[in-house]
Order: structure tokens, then sequence, then C-alpha cells
């Protein structure tokens, strides 16, 4: 349930609110919007609930009591209308700009990374993304050059200035991945490990979620929820494709997704066309198509000689190709924004928690 | 295997190599494209392969013999280079301009029918869809008007100069729909309904089959081919949601099929955002994202009230929701077509045969 | 709505239920059980529901009227308790024996469909099956031999005194095969082919309905509705696996369709590991799976050298194959029948109606 | 790759090949069969192979150096025909005999426990399950209750002597659990946390790795080897259902999995349907099918009163049905096993290592 405050409500009266959502073992969550405040009462409620909505009420600067009407709370449009907007360094996620992240799949050598992070930091990209810890399939296949790697991305982000996303596979790298990169990606492998997310919800670093290849959209808020309900609300969201029968793209990229979650959250939504189609010459159609729909960016992989590349060189782009999808994705940015005004309650109006 | 001609092969050489091939009992299927004629041996070929083509290869005017190296022959772009362009009445589809294929999910009576023409015919519709004979799950609801309905459509027709598209279910309609109707839709529950499609491919107007929500894109293509195999090379493919483990959407709208098919075959595609979605207010987004990454139009269902539909309601558009969507989707035509060129070899140049 | 007559309710009773029914213009279906007599009542009831409960409570020999909860009505256990049982020449179907249909996939010649008939039939099987219009992905692929194949079908029917069954494709077969075959398949890209479901709802025959590949158990069970709603009580449910993600086999056999059938309607459940798989050595492992969860029999394909056959050949059974399965499910089948007696509540009682 | 020993070679050879294999950085796993000793070379070997394969070939005590065909190598049957067969307290798992792992969900309070296992363990379970890390899909949820449901499951053990098994979700938990626990289970939704897999892989106890809910079978084989290859060869499978598009069923239990692995790995197989089917009453014939097709043992969930579970109530078995399963399976068990001899080489044979 939500606590809506009184236009204006004073800081006691909000305080006294949570006291009392913290006396009865729950954890109260503030949405302080433009025009009141909102206050989430989380936990396992279970049969109070009745006792203690009327508690509630009755409480000093309580407009209303209502119920969330789904099982994630927190990062519902319902408990917080506004649009979330995440800053990381000078780079802003969620305020109708087109955050572009773009690097290697993986880490290779220092060479590779940089050689890589100078064409993409200055053909339009705004965020540097590398693999220091790879999930593999195989126990045999080059697993990444973990800590090593991290250090590259450091550098690369002194290079350029510009923030850095790396995936975090396990709770055991939380703190080390945290102490280099500027965004923790958990992986659509662990897109349902609970004690990664918890984990990530406990840092102070924006978290970006893939959704997992066989994730329906209410697991993944359930997983974003998570890691909300521990404490971080700079969440965001990466649709990746989906897995399904057909087998002419690595997976199904479903961009009903983005509109859906726009409906749905307030969490920046980004597309990531590379895993999911598997092929390069894909990759700018369907980022084309998830900027159209409405993403607030794309993720893509770019190597400098993607025939050499040690993981996924058939969906990399060449630097050639990135450009060109840097100019089709501008452009259609451009045009579509306003489109989906019906979507986007208030693009510009970050919230004080949760933005 | 396809046959190339050299250029300025005679009318005399073209019909030798058609009569080699009719006397080894196979069927001939000539592409004459602007440069030079391409002649498709289709059939079961088995061993005779070798022979036939060393036999081939030393006829008049004969400049090479290659494989096609998928299972489909005549709709695959290997052998059909240039864009299959489709013209019915005065529209055109798959010519590079915007095709929308509007109307009611079933027609319901006279008027509900004409309320509805006489609103998306001056909104930017460029194709009459309604349903006469309806595939429903359930024998006990409503099952269309038949005959009936066809007739009210041919009405719209003349109220409106513009081509009507309705749906053909079994052998037996083929008939009677060809005789009312300008296109001929097969449904996805038919895609694979090899009878159907034979008979459809017997027919002088054009026909669009949806992709069979449990089609690989493979099957789809080879379910194209039995049309063109039967002589009727005038198909528009359509996307309309594929089945997946999601269920916040009615289906699962495959967007990486649209550029996929403009690099395997000439069809024109469309997207069908209603089906896919089974929710009104995705339907906007998506078409929008449909248009973006190149579909060569939109088929949406639209009811003066959706509430009081006799089928499909909850995704029927409103004549305001519909108007918003035109807005949305021409805007956004307009700017995207020439980003995709590379994968549309040749959009304005329509073939002899084939288009 | 279906409405109980009470016991002993004379003859005059039942017809003045059914021509008050008949008279709005609705269906009766009568279910003469042991106990009692069972009418249902099909059609679009719509508003009149209410008010039409009311006066057949009101009727003569009447003891209730109750809703059928689900959207299939006739084909519903609720309606119907008793097992169906299917008689066809000498042989039965949901008795509680095990059926065996076995043969080629294709009927290729009639020295092929002898030589297999001749050692099926004296191996164990106890219906004969055969393409004769086959249903192929692609359009140059072999399409079966048509009534060529129906004639040599008919005459290893009188070679042996056991039921044929062969696929029927279109509305425009089903006389032709109805008048050759004893029972009749729909295929699995069929099953949501509604004309052809009502085509075959009005023949004197069985009819074996395959589950679509991507069917739900809900529309299977709506399909099976078509046909009983046309007229046909004696219908077969032949689960044949369904499209998953995994490409290990075929299809992924759903053996959980076969206690969950047995539960939600009274039809006979056969299982096809042949086409589930798609391999040969898999065929008796998974045979043995369904005759252990309750299936009333199993259809395999059988050919005399698989690696020669035209279609289906990797996982067509060779003789001896077939002896190995024939030996393991008879063992199995001897042991589990009393296992799921829970499931079938009355399977040696067959119904007067639907039986 | 692999190396085959000479019939009676000696340990002063099997170690040099060892090695030699050591020296290039790659790591040495010995398979002493009864024959022969078999030692795969495992790590990346890349273009060393050849020049590699030819060094070994002319070390002492080799007969021959060949290629393991799949991307798994330690957890194949090509490298290790006889079947693993895994000894945990007094009883065996992967020897021809029926492994019954049953228990609740949640270990909710040590009366549940209790009572619960007091039934099973007198009633044919041979293993306690029972879980204390609750994976669910709301933080909000009950999670369990930790390391005070470890410490009531090895009392348990203690009041029963038997096994416990339980779920570990992370790798910082797995000390605790394998301090508790006999057999550490890996969940649906870990199936590819690799960090977990070789943490797992690093300990002294046997590890049940559950099918990824859309894990195909290669991936799940994959995880296996991840496991092995850090050194654990105890590894039981375990079948617990797919996710498709049917919701008829929690998941669709894949039973084509348990020949299939049987075939391309020496480990145990078992089966979960409560899980896979999501209700209870399907529990029993869908266990009947796993034991059918040739599992190991069966997994399920009972409670002493379902209706009052805090996780899983739908799906868990009442005593009784617990009871009328076993009846059911045991009488299957004894019957079946004979029947896939061709599948199960050489089932009685546990091999040294791996074994």
């Amino acid at each position: 349930m939500f606590v809506v405050m009184r236009t204006g409500a004073s800081e006691a009266e909000v305080n006294g609110v949570k006291g009392l959502i913290l006396a009865e073992g729950l954890t109260p969550f503030e949405n302080a919007g433009e025009d009141r405040t909102v206050i989430a009462v989380v936990g396992e409620i279970g049969k109070r609930r009745e006792q203690l909505r009327v508690r509630l009420e009755a409480t000093a600067g309580v407009t209303a009591v209502t119920a969330i009407s789904k099982a994630y709370k927190l990062v519902s449009r319902e408990f917080h209308p506004e649009n979330t907007v995440i800053r990381v360094l000078d780079t802003v996620v969620g305020d109708g700009s087109l955050s572009v992240m773009a690097g290697p799949c993986s880490v290779e050598s220092r060479d590779q990374l940089f050689e890589t992070v100078d064409h993409v930091s200055t053909h339009g990209a705004t965020i540097i993304r590398g693999g220091a810890f790879k999930p593999r399939t195989s126990p045999y296949s080059f697993q990444g050059l973990g800590v090593e790697g991290l250090r590259y991305l450091a550098e690369a982000r002194q290079r350029t200035g510009m923030p850095i996303i790396t995936e975090v596979m396990d709770t055991s790298q939380v703190d080390i991945v945290a102490q280099y990169a500027d965004i923790l990606q958990i992986g659509t492998r662990n897109m349902q490990n609970f004690s990664l997310l918890l984990a990530c919800g406990r840092i102070g670093k924006p978290v970006m979620l893939k959704r997992g290849f066989s994730g329906t959209i209410d697991e993944w808020l359930m997983a974003a929820e998570y890691i909300a309900s521990a404490g971080n609300p700079n969440i965001i969201m990466c649709e990746r494709g989906i897995r399904t029968f057909e087998t002419a793209t690595r997976n199904t990229l479903d961009l009903s997704a983005v509109p859906l979650l726009h409906h749905l959250t307030h969490l920046p939504v980004v597309v990531d066309p590379s895993h999911a189609t598997g092929k390069r010459w894909l990759v700018k159609p369907l980022a084309i198509g998830g900027v159209a729909v409405g993403a607030d960016g794309v993720m893509v992989e770019v190597h400098p000689r993607p025939e050499e590349a040690l993981s996924d060189g058939e969906q990399s782009l060449t630097f050639d190709l990135f450009d060109q999808m840097m100019t089709a994705i501008t452009a259609v940015h451009g045009h579509v924004r306003d489109l989906h005004g019906d979507l986007l309650a208030s693009a510009s109006a970050p919230a004080k928690a949760g933005g």
C-alpha cells in the first residue's frame, strides 16, 4: 500500500508516518514528487492490512492510503509517476535524450579497448561498455580479463570522460566492480539471481538490469523491485531479446516491451539489438526500431575487427556500421520523441528520491 | 536452379530454354529484369541436376546456371532482386509508399462498416479491411456475416474507390471471395493450409499471407513459395506477432522479421500491431516501430465503438486513436525510408513478372 | 448450459426439453448416461441465459439446469462423465485396451505399403496408418500419391481386416477420403482449420484430431468442440509434440496433456512419439512414457527401409524397432492401467451417445 | 580431446601423460574404466591441437588420441561410458534403484519439517528435501528460514539417517550449505550462474543441477561441465519442466530429456513433476511417466497441510497422495528398468573417478 501525504505536509508529519511503519517492522520508501509526497509501505503486511490502513489514515498529514495494484511497488508508475532520470558523471539517462552505450563485447586488451573507445566516444556514444567478467556457455571459452579488464575500463573513462558500464556476475564481484565501474550491469542469465539483485541494491551506483531471455515483463519488474527494495532506485531496464521458437535471429527482440514498460514503470528503458539479433547487419534496423518505439537508449557491441573478436564477433559492429547506425538513430530520435508523449508523463521532471 | 540469360537474349532463346525445362517435366518461371532475364527451374529435379545444368549451359543465349541456396526459389531475392510492387485499383503496395489497411475486425452490419470506412478512407487509409468469414476459436462465437459481409465490402469499395482486403478461410470460399475482394487474406491459422495456398496461387488477385503465430521465417517463405509456384506472384507478407511465453501482450510482434524479409525476399511486408499486441493503446507505438524498421505498410482494426465490437474489441482503435496513429506513422515514414536503403535494393523498379 | 433430466424421465419429457431448446434457435445435444439423461444447450445464448434457465427448470422431467464451466461443452467431462469408446470394424479405441496405429509416413507404393502392413498387422498393430495426401513444407517435395494411395490403403484393409487411418487436408478431400478410410486424421497444421473441422463433423466416421504444434490444451478442446457441435461425437485426440525453444528433439512431447485431457474430456487420447521426437531411437522410450501416463494408444511411423523413405525417414521405425517397442509398451500397459483409475471414471462403460 | 591408454598401462605411464598435459597449462581428467584408462584434456587448446595430438600419441602407454565431438567433455558418455553412481550416506543414486527425494518446498518450522520427514522417510523416500534459502519472484514473499532451516534439516538427517538435499542460491552460501547438507541443489534460475557452478565444483559433496526453465539440453550439459571441470564429478541432473506457450501447466515437463540425457551423458537423471506441473493431482501420473522413461528418481514436494504452505501449496502432495504415488512408481519401476537397457550401457558398474 502507499500513503499519500497532503500537499505541503511537514517533515514532522512525514517522519510520523515513517515511524509508524517502521514500528510495524515494515519499510517506508518516500517519493517526494513535485506536488506531494507519497510513502510506500513495503514488506510482508499480511493480515494487518486493514488495521494498518485505518491507523495510517488517521495519522497527521495523511490524505489517503491506497493499494498498489501490482506485485511490484517501488518501481511502479502508480507509486512514482515521474520518470526516473539517472545522472552519471556528465551523462544523463532517461531525460528524453538518447543514450548510446557502445564498446566491445569483451575487453580483450588495452589496445583493443582504447582503439574502440577512441572511435565510439568521438562518434556519438555517451557511455562506454566492455565486459571484464564474461558469462560464457562453455567453461573452456575465454572468460574475460577480470580485474585487469576493469583497470583498462577505468583508464578508458579517464581518457574519454565518459562513464563505464560493465557486467557483474556474482555477489563476490560486486565490490570490486563497483570500485571501477560507473554503472553495474546484471546480465540476462542473472535476472533472477536474487542474491545478486539484493547486493546491487545495496551499492550507491546505478544498475542496468537486462531482461532474462525467458523473463516475463512481470518477472523483470519484480527483479527490479528486488534492487529498489534494497535501497537503490537508479535502475535502467534493458530489453535484449527473448527466447522463442524462431532461429533466424539469436533471440526475438520484443519491442512491445518498451511502451509497456514506459506505461508500467518510471525507470528508463534501453534496447540491445546486438544480442537480440546476433547478426551485425540487423543491428541498425532494430536500433532504429527501438528508438522509434520510444527507448531511452541503445546498447551495441563494436569491435575494430569483428572477425578477430574473442566473443560475439558475428554481432559486433565495425566502426563504419556504428557510424551509419548513429546517423540513423540520431535522425529518428529527433522525430519520434514527441510522438510517445502520452506514455511518458513527465520526462523532464526527475523525482527527488528515485530519480 | 536458375538460368541467367545473356543481356539482350532473344525471345526465341528464352523460349528455347523454357522448352527444354518443360520437356523435363519441370516448370520454368521467368523474371525479366531490367538488365537480363532469369528463368527459375522449379519441380523435383533430384538426380538430374548435374546433367541438366550442363545441357542448359550449352543452350543458346544462356550465360550461367546457378543454384539457389534457399529452399524457396521464386520468392527469394536471389532469383528476383527487384522489389515486387503490387498495383490494386489506384493503390500501390511495395513501391516505397506507406500502405494503411484499416477497417473493422468483423463486418457486423452495413452501417457499422460504412461508418468506419467513411472515417478511415478520409483520414489516411489506402485499403479497406473487414472480415466476412471469421475464424473463431469457439464454434459458438459470431462467425461473420459471410457472403452478406462480402457484399457490404463491395459496396464500400464503390463508396470509396479503395480496394478491399478480406480473409478466405477455405478452398471452397476462394471463388466467392475473389469475386468480391481485391486482395485475399490468408489468416495466421492457415499459413500452412497448403490446399488453400495452392488455390490462392491459381487466382488472378493479390494475396496477403499472414505469418502463422508459430511459423518460422523459413516456413513462412515456403508458404509464399506455394502461392508463387502455383502462378501468383503478387504476395504481401504480414507480420502479426508470434506465440511466446510472454502473456503481457496477446502475441510478440517480431519486428526483426521486417528487415530479415526485405533481405531474403522481394515481396512487400506489412505489420499488424492490432493482433500482435491485443491492446488498443499499444497499436500506435508498435505501428511506429513497424514503419521505422522499414515495413511497407500497416494493418489495423478500427471500430466506431470498440466496446460494442463482436470480435477483438480490446485491440480495435477508436477513430480518434486511428487519427493519432496516422499522424505519427506518416511523420515517421517520411524520415526513415532512406535509412534502410541498403536492405531495399531497388525499391522503385517493379519487375515485369513478379511485380 | 446443460439440463439434467430426472432418473427415468420419459422420452416425451426429453423431447419436450429438446423442443423448447430448438424453438429458441439453439441446438440440444443428448447424453443418455446409465443413470440419467443430460441435454446440452449449444449456440449463442447471450442475454437469454437467465430467462431460459428458469423456463427449462420448470419443464416436466427436469431435475436441474447447470452451467458448464468451460468454453467447450460437448467434449467436456462435465457434460459427459463416461469415457467415449469408439468402435471401428473389429477394433475399439478408448475402452482400456491399447490401440497401436502403425504404418508408413507416406504411402509410397503398393509394395512398400503391403510390406509394412504385413509386418505391423502381425506384430501388434490394431490400426493401419499411411499418408495419401501429404502436407509438406515445400511445394517441391513429394506430395503423396493422392487417390491412388487411398486405393492401396483400402486394399490393405481387405488384406488385414484392420481399419485404416489417413489424413484429410482440405474440405474438398473429405468425401473422397471418407469413402476409403475408416478414421480421418486432421493434421497438426489444420487443428484450427475451422472449415475442415466442421466438414469432418458432418461425416459418419471417427476423426482423429492432432494437436496443433502450437495449440494450447484449451484451443485443442475447442477444435474438438467444432467437430462435435457439427454432429460427430467420435473424436480421438492425438498429442504429437509442441513447438518450444528446444532443438534437440523435433518438438517437445507434452505428456502432461494425457492426464490433463483425461480429466477435462471424455475423448480417448493417443500419443505420437515419431513426430514429437523426430528421432527413431527416441520413439520407444517415449511410447513407453505415453502408455505409462495413461494414453489409450500410440501412433508410430514404420518403414521397411527408413533410409529410402520419401518423407520422415529419420523418425520411422524399422520392423525390428517396432517389435521392440511393441514388447515394451504391451508390458507397461498391462501394469499401469490400474494406476490411473482416479482419472478415468468409468473406462469400460461406453455411453449411448458420444460413444 | 581425450587420450586412451592401453589396457594395463602403468601408473607411471598415466602420470607421464598427465605431466605432459599439465606442462601445456591444460588440465588432465582421468577416467579409470574397467578395461582401460582414458584421460580428457581440458582447457583452451586452440591452435596447438594437432601438434599436441602427435606428441601424446607418441607417449608411452598411449593407444589413441581422439576428439570429443561435443562441446561438453567430462560429462559426455564418449569420455565416460559407464554410468556415474553416487553414494551419499547409505543411499545410492544412479545404480538402477529408484531415488525418491521428498519433503516440503520450504522448511517452515521444526515441527512442519519433522512431521513431513517422519511420514516420507517411513513411506519410501530415500532422500529428504527442504528449502532453507528460497528463491522467490517477489522480495516481499517468505524467503526461507536460512541457517535456522539448515539446522532443522541436519536434525532431520539425524532423526532418519537419510541424506539431505537443499538449495544453494549464491556463492556466498556454498560453504554454510555444504556444512549442513549432503547434496547441494542448484535451482532452475541459477543453471547458468557460472560463478555458483564453479563454486559447487570445488566442494566435495554431490550437486543436483536443475534444468533452467529455458535451458536447452546442450546448455544444461555445458552447465554440468562447469561443475565437473572444477573438480566435482558427482552431479545429478534434474528435469523440472520448461517454459512454453502452454499455461494449463506451470511448465511443460520434457520427458524426452530423460532418454536423451542417458544417451549423451553418464550422469543420473531425476524428474521433478511438482514444479513442472504446478498441480498436485498431476504429480502422480507424471512421476509414473518419468520413471517409465527411465529416470533414476523423482523429486516431489510434500506438506502435511498444503493449504497452509508458505510456498507452492498448489503443487504439494498430501501424505495420502504421496503414498499413492509411491505405490504407483514402485510398481512401474520394477517393470520398466529392463526396457531401457539399450540406453543404459552399464548401469551397475560405477566408475572409479566420476562415480
